[in-house]
């Protein structure tokens, strides 16, 4: 991958031309090898004015007569593409796959960005003014209150992914932080403030997929959609998104809840982080909480969580993010994690969990190492 | 599919809802059967400043708990979403998918829909002033010099397919042209005039594939990318991605030229009829303007050439178009066309071509009928 950054200074097609070479090189393969091309990239139309990145990523890569498309599933996009590519290679038609995540969110004016982030909901809640921080807000706030949880545990969550990232040299921040910090940054949508929401980011991150064995292998894979409107849900800590899409992945992959050993799940906000891993049945519901506060979650916990900084603090250009979970967790199961930091100890299965809009779209991934 | 419209009134979320009922519909089947959901789309969060159609379509179809994404491939959007969706059930995880495609062009500020379409191409070509038509009015022009061809090949494709669109209540243009008419319509990029190229539109195609048989059946589908930079190429009349994906498509089918029937090919502009016949192999190099001029490609020719009038006459709303090549191929396998016009007699198998920016990619699907 690239290093996430606030501006990275390029425009998309180079940057995902460097992570490719990268995945390519890691991997040590010839370009011409790959048979099928894969991109993730949310919304290039509107941040970069163009389309069409897979096709001039090829000829930058110089990769002729391959398949290949841009796959978009809003912030979910990247661990679409990479269930694309999985699909090409299960059917036989491919047997070496590139799959490439990549946004540029610093060259378009700030008002246009929020509108197109904005327009992920549905309509009807668009036009009421309901964004994503808004949805995110009003579900802490719903959770503090029905679980009676203690609020420190979301600036917990934020401290633990900040000092994740803080020898991660691909994190957009590297900066440690403190509770009594996150607790009184700015008010973004009450009772999440700054430190409790990811930033916008430039980036890239990529991988090869192969037919045949590698060190790291996709044991499962499988997406499920929710319901779009968050109105419809019949409670709205729920997201069943997720909930769908874990369950199949672990059913797909053969492995249970205690034979995970890392994750890298979808904290676009600190509150996404419990509710997911309640969802994912790591914890009871109105349990995430406790665990976070009692350090489950960290490097040294059960489940570590988020260990390259997650989204909040590593960054999270849309479309690179889902295949920037899983590069983290290859290097994980790998053992060899770039920096000065250790890997996670003797992880041998890992999942990563990539969410659209409010949960109306998620896809589970679970790897295993050789 | 919907008409295809200079205006459509519509978003396109409800357009993409109006197809896939359609569909649906015409398929028999339940909304919630459907396991894989594939939109074609190019650039709607530049047209509409939206991102995700694909999660707001399954909020307004009501199907929950299946994969969903986006495909985009420029101009070859539809049948890379085509590809995505045959993949899902090739690899046995779907059984039944949803494939709509849908792009909304008259909402966008004329300039900025311009520029979209500009940056297609090679950010070199694209720093030169090269566009699209550009390329297409210089391969022209060297096609009607280097094979001695007479121009009049040209308009006779347009008239060709505006006369196939005259009683298809689905196409934007239901209007006869002659060839004076065509030869003397406003110029473009000579020698391609006004009626040289196709319409900006919009509209919506939608497809269900299932993994059991059904009334048409997809016996081969490939894709392949050429050079990315059209000044790469040995010979700017050759598109290597046509000549690789039209071969494989037919390897994979096992038919041979003369047991196509019928063909939708990428009419973007009528030179790219002629250079893509013979790029498939249907015709020598430098002879498909003789062909047509012959009345090979009419309805009643020896392989009848988008008898559902082409992107020229039918229309081009981008992601929806590969799609709509497929609908109408469906009705002439049928031998149930809509409107008054009569289907291609005895058409068995149907050849389908779309093709990305100026031939960077290109995907081919051979269909047959029961």
């Amino acid at each position: 991958m690239t290093p996430f950054e606030s501006e990275s200074g390029d425009g998309g097609v180079a940057l995902a031309e460097r992570a490719a070479r990268r995945a390519i090189d890691d991997a040590d393969v010839q370009p011409d090898s790959i048979d099928s091309v894969h991109v993730a990239n949310m919304a290039a139309e509107a941040f970069e004015a163009r389309t069409g990145i897979q096709n001039a990523l090829c000829g930058a890569l110089g990769i002729e007569g391959a398949v290949a498309d841009r796959v978009e599933n809003t912030s979910a996009s990247g661990a679409s593409a990479v269930l694309r590519g999985v699909d090409a290679i299960r059917t036989g038609r491919a047997d070496r796959v590139l799959v490439v995540g990549v946004e540029i969110m610093s060259r378009s004016d700030r008002d246009d960005t929020t509108e197109i982030i904005s327009r992920l909901v549905h309509d009807r809640e668009y036009a009421q003014g309901v964004t994503l921080p808004s949805f995110a807000g009003l579900a802490a706030d719903r959770y503090l209150d029905v679980y009676d949880a203690d609020p420190d545990a979301l600036a917990a969550v934020a401290v633990k992914n900040h000092r994740n990232a803080l020898y991660n040299p691909f994190a957009q921040f590297q900066k440690r932080i403190t509770r009594e910090e996150a607790r009184t940054s700015p008010p973004v949508a009450e009772p999440l403030r700054l430190y409790d929401c990811c930033p916008t980011s430039d980036g890239a991150a990529a991988l090869v997929l192969d037919a045949n064995e590698g060190p790291v292998r996709v044991a499962g894979i499988a997406g499920a959609t929710g319901t779009h409107a968050v109105a419809e849900r019949s409670d709205p800590l729920e997201i069943a998104s997720v909930a769908d899409a874990g369950a199949r992945a672990m059913t797909a992959a053969g492995v249970d809840h205690d034979e995970i050993d890392v994750a890298c799940i979808h904290d676009a906000f600190t509150i996404l982080e419990l509710l997911e891993l309640e969802e994912l049945g790591f914890v009871d519901r109105g349990t995430a909480w406790r665990a976070t506060l009692d350090g489950q979650t960290d490097l040294d916990g059960d489940l570590p969580v988020n260990p390259g900084g997650g989204l909040k603090a590593r960054g999270h250009p849309l479309g690179a993010t889902g295949i920037s979970q899983l590069v983290e967790l290859v290097w994980q199961l790998r053992g060899d994690v770039p920096g000065d930091r250790d890997p996670v100890a003797n992880a041998e299965v890992g999942l990563a969990l990539n969410v659209a809009g409010f949960g109306n779209n998620a896809i589970c991934t679970i790897v295993e190492g050789a």
